[in-house]
């Protein structure tokens, strides 16, 4: 018999509810309902303020679960490179004001011009990129005392969002550049985008034995899945034996909070964001 | 300098003008545009009937790169597997009469009811009953002299179309069933699945190793992408570097044709049927 998850350890992605409420809409609405994480994104966050963030966050007794995001490292040349550096390190500084567990990085796919387009087919190149990226970013980090929490995303992202598509890849990477989690480099692992994955508890068991298990991303995989980006199910609607990823996680000593962060055009941004959040905290519970 | 493609390697996935032409004009269409190479489906085939469509190919000088296709192995209980295994028989016989070089399996996704409703989330399970399955079929397979290629599919079809996701894992499956691709059993690459894996290269040498390298598909990746299923690109449309994967597959001693398969609902199968073909054979030479 599998145990419940443990309703303590749930946290919210605020891109769930991103379409109702503004931060402080969303924030005011975690401590209601009695939720204790959050991890916001950043263009929320400079919507609201970056003091006044951090103070309502902490007024209402939240942890940070994750910052939202840094990343997209590649680009067509070097000044373009660079301006996501810069970024990046901003980013790193938000997520020490906010007293965030890290910040995550979604790494980027091909190198894009300052129009977004994408400019080159070499994956290959992308991913050295990434790596040169991450390896600067990270002295930063570490001064800040920010963990960087590379997400490996699902293989259909790997041309425009990023190109770390396995959780694998993702511990080669902090392998190579930073080989224990207390060094500051670590992965953030979303079920949606690994569920799939044949080596799948094998690298949670390899992530969890070098200390970088950062972050425990949750949502569901439907069938039929209607949109790449946005038609995230909502736990229990979908496919993926979330118990069975928890207790891979677990054994492998993640102690962490369990973020929920559902995209979802047609249905849960649609709702009124109490009930998203009573059926969050539910299915939390009941099926996680 | 890459070279370029043959022209005479190209060979059509009759799924890519479906929606214009029944099977007796594709074949007359491929041989009218100096189109060497056919993959049929079977509904097609059945609905043209296996006999009638084995002399019109014949008559044509076609090589059968591939029959489209077997697999979907899991089901929810033995006599769904056996009605697998039966289908998979029959569709082996039909590969045979139209002298095809392999037949395309799809292996299936989670275990699904008769009314095509996944009864389960246990992926491990899913693929056991696949390497069960692949493990019966073969030896009617070899008897027939027909060659079974697995086909990786993305991993974004683990759930409903095939849990082989990664060329890794067929070549895994390989080992285990039929180490040597002269033992009948041996891998279909399709670039449109396997493009994003940072292990591709190393794993179509692993094949090629095994001579189980049996067909080599094309199309293109497209960004956005805007249907999980049926919105794939013509070769050069998207971000796929096919030469540079047409070369490891060359350097891994894959000799065979070119086969281009396209699924798409809004651009290829609203054209007109042969400026489709006109076009495949373009990109073929030029970007592929």
């Amino acid at each position: 018999m599998r145990t419940s998850a443990d309703p303590a350890q749930l946290s919210i992605n605020t891109a769930t509810v991103r379409e109702q409420w503004r931060l402080p809409d969303i924030i005011a609405g975690l401590a209601r309902h009695g939720i204790r994480g959050i991890s916001p994104w950043r263009d929320q966050v400079a919507a609201t303020g970056l003091k006044d963030t951090a103070t309502r966050i902490r007024d209402a007794g939240l942890v940070v679960t994750g910052l939202c995001r840094g990343g997209m490292f590649p680009a067509e040349d070097r000044q373009g490179r660079q301006a996501a550096l810069d970024d990046n390190r901003r980013a790193v500084d938000e997520a020490a004001t906010l007293g965030a567990r890290c910040l995550v990085l979604v790494v980027g796919g091909l190198p894009k011009d300052r129009t977004g387009r994408i400019v080159s087919k070499d994956l290959g190149g992308a991913r050295a990129m990434v790596r040169d990226g991450v390896g600067e970013l990270l002295e930063h980090a570490r001064s800040a005392g920010v963990p960087l929490a590379i997400e490996p995303l699902h293989p259909m992202y790997a041309a425009d969002r990023a190109c770390i598509n396995t959780l694998g890849q993702a511990n080669d990477l902090c392998d190579e550049l930073a080989p224990k989690g207390a060094d500051g480099l670590g992965v953030a692992v979303d079920v949606y985008h690994v569920w799939w994955d044949p080596a799948l508890r094998r690298e949670i068991e390899r992530a969890g034995a070098a200390e970088r298990l950062f972050a425990y991303h949750i949502c569901d995989w439907l069938v039929p899945t209607t949109d790449l980006l946005n038609d995230r199910g909502m736990m229990g609607d979908g496919v993926i034996d979330l118990p069975q990823i928890r207790g891979w996680m677990e054994g492998a000593g993640y102690r962490g909070l369990h973020e929920v962060e559902i995209f979802s055009t047609n249905t849960w941004w649609r709702r009124d964001p109490d009930e998203v959040l009573l059926t969050c905290r539910r299915r939390h519970a009941d099926v996680s």
